[in-house]
């Protein structure tokens, strides 16, 4: 194979050899295939590796490429998994998944179920039964199967089952919901049953009714009805002398920034071995988990409680952009590889984008004797992923500054999930907001799990976080005026979890306790400023809080250890609880001055507004690392001023 | 006079007839003047004319044009307040300031402030024990006196004094903070004692020692000593078509918004008028108050607690903004007029910018079975501010947005406020940071108040918030999966305070009861995405609680008066106590289906990083105003599609 780097992703042509090995290995057997990925390597083996690529020294022997394989053997329906190494050709390992684990659900699943379902004879009985004038289509979203019933081993899919009323490649069907839900067994294939779906506050269902015809509401601008705005004027960002990133290989260069571009299927995009100024950051950034427990309280809605990154994948979901629609200026693409169902590598056009934007001021202070001013702009390198899960979106950006910063910025939009429901003139379900006729939008929440792998300065780190308390007023530590405060420091020593507390605008920091700042005397230090957002509101003991352990908890700390990515666990799909960040932080490993990630779960409650359908304005949710006494004054004071003879502005007389 | 609209702001010609006038009704008595100001007409008198506006009816007679002056007899010393009618050049009223009050600090005092105290002789002689070498200058800002005395009646200011090393426009004094403070009369100009500043954990002060050169941390690009990044590419804000808005006079038309920019010395911008589509949404918003508490316990940093809207000013203290180097692309400037203390008009050049900005996507929506998209680019129009209050700057921007929501964006940037400390190897206060040698920078909080004077499709609404609560689990409402939840309504029928809630996502909406969304059966509402921050740390009882009392929750609803602007009430200076939006809430009112203004606090408590200084990285805070069944579906699905050909961005090979 190609000499490649131990953090790249993975290449069409280990994706080849990898399939070549396993069908080779299991002659005559059909393999249907769902993840080919490379297996990150021991972080024991990389560290050395990219720190002699840091320190510009002699590299050592890379570790072994390892190709890790999920396929169902279509002999005996059985899940599998092997382990390869795309180096020497071995086969390392092969066996059957964990009992009870569903892998994701993947593209041509996807499509394949909804054939058969959209085939299958009880279903066409009861699209007759809906008597839909001619032109008006069927649509079947197969969704990810939320299990109630701890005795369930099959795989399962819940299509949801929508009308198309014009033949235009975006109508929107999701306007429409029927209210009948067929199951269908992912692997035999076979109609497992067909669930009708509640629509009044009455948990009660009724058998399928003729359609009474209904209006969509479209988002498609050609059948809005209405003509566009006319006064929205071009906004064109030029780069004439290209933009001031470096790009070599998956290697990003800068404003004294350095990271790796990783892409797998599941995390979708990853940014590996953060520098700034030479000086080591993160070792590994990434969006672990998302997942949206929905508040119907009626079946089978309840069942609404997908995994995108565990039962999907953000590889896998996500888009493939177009120059000059997503972003503006200069744009580096960077492609992904996935598998089919075949074995055959497909490639990601464009699934992540790299570029320049400008915020506004980062800086500014006028003296005011003379009206002199010093004006520093906020330009950012934005590194984005935009993913699509049937019918909703994300918008996923890691936005570097100039000043140290590193920003997730997550946005929420597409078409919300919808129920059909009893139009009786406005609002008629109390955990949902009609936004049109016949179609409701329930309450739901979008709960994100960021994983921080941090080296501040280094990869041996601690977790502190810092409450701002009111001092008291003693002959010790006089308080005469009731006005002194400090922030009072609590060190996480053993692994587990904290919380955000307003009242004391708690800041969480990751320090390296081995290297005092000469300023300020304090540990060199990142700070995360971590979202106070709304815990998962489903009841104790609910199956949706048991597969859902990292939403306990908005902080957790663990020890590092290979493998452990997934805050949710490795399998969510059908998962009955989750084995993930909750149980590797209750080792109660001691997690001072030593390797420690760091998790921060936050969330979204979404209470639909009608403004949010049909295609949903993007809803924003940010969270900072930025340092805190990393760097001994501003970091950003060498940035040049701004200046109208670098920035060409007008004016408006 | 000219003919104006109610809402504008003052003309100079009003400030010039304004003087003469008062000067013509106190002969041969010299006044040194502080404001002068139009008095913001009756609601009851402007309603009409502006809805007429609206409905593009005959227009009624406009109310007549009010100036307010706030001046010093300086025969007898008195502060003076009047009211003069500039239509009928007619003085309404004149008369005492009420006893107390103190009115905010001007650009001419603070000037002659900084002159009287580096020639009084008291201060020479504390000067000249400091020794300095030749080329080292002593600067002196005055600073607001947070009395703790209340029998105190003097104007008083705290001077700080600090030392400049370099003969520099921009050199920064503020890294080099002397230990002593003199306190000077505003009125008499005499000093009135000179303060010892403490330098270490204990609170005792020492007599004024020779310097020790230390050198200035400097933030100006030619200070630094070090080379200015060269990796920096030009980046380009291009309209070859001209802005998407529209200007005539102080209105402005963009993307369905129409509102009228208002400026005057307090609030400095304010947006009042704000319809979209045609539709009322908000009669006036404006940043009202904002304090900075300081958390150092000792004498007499006790003192540091600024109002910089009550005791300075935002229209007085804002920056003359520069073409190229504050915004991009194409940019409308606004200015406006002060008096100086002599009564003679000062034009602030370009006080206020307005300017379009691309925020990334708006929303996106791609269909999965044929990878077809819907793209829509989140075009922005920012109404912005920057002020510099001493050492410190703030800016502020309401940001519009194309499918109704308006943002209030807060950056706190600029230098922090130092003090001197004993520099023994790093940290060494515990409520400071130490940011260079023998400066640190105490932690502190920023508390802003925002008003929002709602109009939401008509002047009557009633304020609610909603809460998201697990539903139970009964036979009345079944919840058998634990999994159901609502957002449970409260009304706020008094007028009163209520608090943030994280736990429960709370949300606060401002309606409309009258007027039903005809698709979610709700009231037309806006929603205001409160933020939950730290309530104010100073004990209760201090005086720093007893000044700020519009910190003791983060949301107020008063019934609508009058004159009722400011959150800390009309004289914040030297104030002991406040009286402003907690007595006006306190009035116990009904304010269901009325006139009613809302009244948001938020924090950022700042607990000061290296980075931050000399010049700040600015910290963003923002609260978001958005529809929330004010329209029946997304208002924004008739914005043109983001595309190439308008976008014209590159590819990076």
């Amino acid at each position: 194979m190609a000499i490649t780097h131990p953090l790249d992703p993975l290449q069409p042509q280990e994706l080849r050899l990898a399939v070549s090995l396993l069908k080779d290995s299991l002659p005559g057997i059909p393999l249907r295939f769902k993840t080919i990925e490379v297996q990150e390597p021991a972080k024991k083996d990389v560290v050395p590796y990219v720190e002699a690529e840091r320190l510009g020294e002699l590299l050592p022997q890379a570790p072994a490429r390892i190709v890790h394989v999920l396929f169902h053997r279509q002999d005996t329906g059985a899940h599998c998994h092997a382990l390869i190494n795309v180096d020497n050709s071995c086969i390392i390992s092969q066996g059957d998944l964990p009992e009870h684990s569903q892998s994701h659900a993947d593209v041509d699943e996807m499509v394949e179920i909804e054939k058969i379902c959209l085939e299958h004879p009880a279903v066409i009985a009861e699209i007759e039964k809906l008597r839909l004038p001619a032109g008006v289509k069927v649509c079947v979203d197969p969704w990810i199967y939320g299990t109630d019933d701890p005795n369930e081993r099959r795989r399962l899919f819940q299509c949801l089952v929508y009308l198309s009323t014009v033949d235009h490649p975006q109508a929107n069907h999701y306007s429409i919901p029927c209210t009948f839900s067929p199951v269908f067994n992912g692997v035999t294939k076979e109609l497992v049953r067909i669930d009708y779906l509640p629509t009044g506050t009455e948990h009660a269902t009724a058998e399928t009714q003729p359609w009474t015809p209904v209006p969509a509401v479209e988002y498609a601008h050609d059948l809005l009805g209405t003509p566009l705005r006319t006064d929205l004027k071009p906004y064109i960002v030029q780069q004439p002398e290209g933009p001031s990133f470096q790009i070599n290989g998956q290697v990003v260069s800068w404003q004294k920034w350095r990271f790796r571009v990783g892409f797998n299927y599941r995390d979708g995009m990853v940014l590996y071995n953060v520098t700034f100024d030479g000086r080591n950051v993160f070792y590994r950034l990434s969006v672990s988990e998302l997942t949206v427990p929905y508040g119907d309280p009626r079946a089978p809605f309840h069942r609404r409680h997908p995994f995108d990154i565990g039962d999907l994948g953000l590889g896998i979901i996500c888009n493939q952009l177009q120059l000059g629609c997503d972003c503006l200026g200069h744009i580096k693409y960077f492609d992904g590889f996935r598998p089919d169902s075949h074995g055959e590598a497909v490639c990601i056009k464009n699934a992540i984008c790299l570029h320049e934007q400008d915020a506004g001021l980062l800086y500014k202070h006028t003296n005011y004797r003379n009206n002199q001013a010093t004006t520093v702009r906020n330009r950012q390198l934005a590194v984005q992923m935009m993913v699509t899960a049937s019918n909703y979106e994300y918008i996923f950006a890691w936005i570097l500054d100039q000043a140290g910063g590193i920003e997730l910025e997550v946005r929420a939009t597409g078409i919300m999930s919808t129920i059909p429901v009893d139009d009786a003139g406005g609002s008629s379900l109390p955990w949902a907001t009609n936004v049109g006729p016949g179609v409701a939008a329930p309450n739901h929440q979008h709960i994100i799990a960021v994983r921080i792998d941090p080296a501040i300065d280094g990869f041996n780190n601690t977790v502190v976080y810092e409450d701002s308390v009111l001092m008291p007023d003693s002959a010790d530590v006089p308080n005469p005026y009731g006005c002194g405060y400090i922030a009072k420091t609590s060190v996480i020593e053993k692994s587990g979890h904290a919380d955000t507390n307003t009242d004391t605008a708690r800041v969480f920091k990751i320090r390296n306790d081995s290297i005092l700042n000469r300023v300020s005397g304090a540990p060199v230090a990142y700070k995360v400023q971590t979202l106070a957002t709304q815990p998962i509101i489903a009841a104790p003991g609910s199956i949706h809080r048991k597969r859902t352990g990292f939403a306990e908890h908005a902080v957790w700390v663990t020890k590092y250890r290979d493998g452990e990515l997934y805050a949710a666990g490795e399998y969510t799909n059908q998962s009955l609880e989750s084995d993930g960040v909750e149980n590797w932080a209750a080792r109660d490993e001691d997690v001072v001055d030593t390797d420690v990630v760091f998790w921060h779960t936050f969330s979204l409650t979404h209470n639909p507004r009608p403004e949010d359908f049909p295609v949903m304005p993007a809803e924003r949710i940010s969270v900072h690392l930025k340092p805190s006494g990393f760097h001994e004054k501003n970091p950003a004071l060498d940035v040049p001023p701004s200046h109208q003879s670098f920035n060409k502005s007008a004016c408006h007389l």
